[in-house]
């Protein structure tokens, strides 16, 4: 059994360096620079109480594959990246081969689900960091994260506990859940956050924005009629499993994947499946959602200007969310 | 009150063509050799009795256009280039202007409403030949075609009723539907069988095929819950209004539009918005829908490996559907 990564982020890297470093069999898809630099000379994984290099095969496209029946295959692209792999593992001769969704959003399962059958949701708990090509990091101890699987839409099956058994021997907690997707609109209500600290820096105060964009967002769950998990549930769990750490010698926390993304100069965000499945909903169910609806115009004006995370300031947050949407970006 | 035309192909390029030679105001966004064909010579349509140049301004991006208020938008071009439109569109400043989906399938209204508020879906019923660069065709009499348009997710509003004004006067026949996309589902059933003509040849022998590819969908549709406008009850109408003719002087037909995407070198076909719906509904509601899964397997077949409509057999395809899905494409 093989456990191919797609995407070697800083999730990615760290979940391929996991689970090579305990021996178990991985394939990375990984873009030019991090393909290079892990086929060179390895991944390399911080953590709390560990530096190591861990050899990592990799490849550039699915195509370079010799794809298994019995190949898990875990997603770790952002979500508007998704459709364009999803086409070419297919192209590449991925059939029915359990994918894992590990991306944040709830809109990548049933993008999956419309070429392959074998689809599974999992919600990822993990302060990772991409450094620089090759190099990832993740600031919490014991384990480096906390994993939820389910078959989506619903359900529990052999795939799953295939690979929570995996994840756990790389010292990745799992929860086996039969309505994983509940969960993953707990964890979206955390992603919420994303673009205000991208938009702020991601030590700025936010005032009760974030609490009036998760209250906005719990109100349209509820007209959908949509369960979620409150993530404060299991921050026992967390508390116990993934102590954090601010900081690891010589690395510096740069805040989330949106904060990442922009400083990488992604001209794409994340923001329109996470903020931007509550303004779908919203639209769907006939529920006004300015604040989330508005985020996604401030996620589209940082990428659109090529901005910097914390390049503005709450007034001018507030400002744009409370404009007439006539205004263009 | 400005129609832009987003997507100049074989629909686009005669909605565009149709609405400027009535006298109304339109732009048109098209790729590269439509746009200089168009800027230069104006847009020929072909129909019955009917061979005209039109002057019709055109630009290559929507950054081009100055957005004003009661701009209506139509979406013309295929489903799997609708996500990079609607983000191009955004970009350029469009806010809450109407965005109307004419595109086949029944996936594209949701992914506008992510990011925008004022969404209509439209059911197009017009046979379109896209030529040459600045040539298209219609092969109906006395109306270029029928056009089903209402409010996503539901209702009719100012924006349809304006939008249907304008049709009208450029001699496409239109219903205001307050539950659009039943129609839209009825369509599909239609479209199911677009693959098939193009892995066969469009006057090709489907002995049982399409029907029970019809029957597969329908029982989806009621194990989903969801409703459609069985096609044969708009036939009278379509009887009247949209008279067939084979051919034009010069002009023959090469069938239905994943045909002509075949023909141009496409890469990525509709058919995953089509009878890939049928599959992502069947594996949501827990029935095996291995005919429309098939053919989406067949559109890669196609795809992959660069065949022309016409080049597989109907057993060759009949066995493709027998296969197990584990085989690769």
């Amino acid at each position: 059994m093989r456990i191919i990564i797609y995407g070697m982020g800083a999730v990615g890297g760290v979940v391929a360096a996991a689970l090579a470093r305990s021996g178990q069999s991985v394939i990375g898809i990984a873009r030019g620079a991090m393909a290079q630099a892990v086929a060179a000379r390895g991944l390399r994984l911080r953590a709390p109480g560990l530096d190591a290099w861990v050899p990592v095969p990799v490849v550039c496209h699915p195509s370079e594959i010799d794809w298994r029946d019995d190949d898990l295959i875990l997603l770790c692209m952002k979500s508007q990246d998704t459709q364009a792999a999803l086409e070419d593992l297919r192209s590449a001769g991925v059939t029915r081969q359990a994918l894992f969704c590990a991306q944040n959003g709830v809109a990548n399962e049933s993008a999956a689900l419309r070429l392959f059958p074998n689809v599974h949701g999992v919600t990822v708990m993990m302060p990772a960091l991409y450094l620089v090509p090759g190099e990832v990091a993740v600031f919490t101890e014991p384990k480096f994260g906390i994993f939820d699987l389910g078959r989506y839409p619903g359900g529990v099956d052999a795939d799953d506990r295939r690979m929570a058994t995996a994840l756990e021997a790389a010292m990745i907690a799992t929860n086996l859940l039969p309505d994983v997707m509940a969960s993953k609109r707990g964890k979206l209500l955390l992603n919420l956050g994303n673009i205000l600290k991208a938009a702020l820096g991601h030590q700025a105060e936010t005032g009760t924005l974030g609490q009036r964009v998760r209250a906005e967002a719990e109100a349209v769950f509820r007209a959908a009629g949509l369960d979620w998990q409150p993530p404060e549930e299991t921050d026992a769990q967390r508390d116990a499993l993934m102590r954090p750490v601010d900081s690891l010698p010589g690395v510096a926390r740069v805040g989330g994947s949106t904060n990442q993304s922009l400083l990488r100069g992604a001209i794409r965000l994340e923001t329109d499946y996470l903020n931007g499945e509550i303004a779908l909903l919203g639209r769907l169910h006939g529920l006004d959602t300015p604040l989330n609806a508005g985020l996604c115009r401030v996620a589209a004006h940082l990428a659109v200007k090529r901005l910097r995370p914390g390049d503005m300031t709450l007034p001018e947050v507030e400002a744009m969310l409370a404009m007439d949407q006539t205004e263009p970006i």
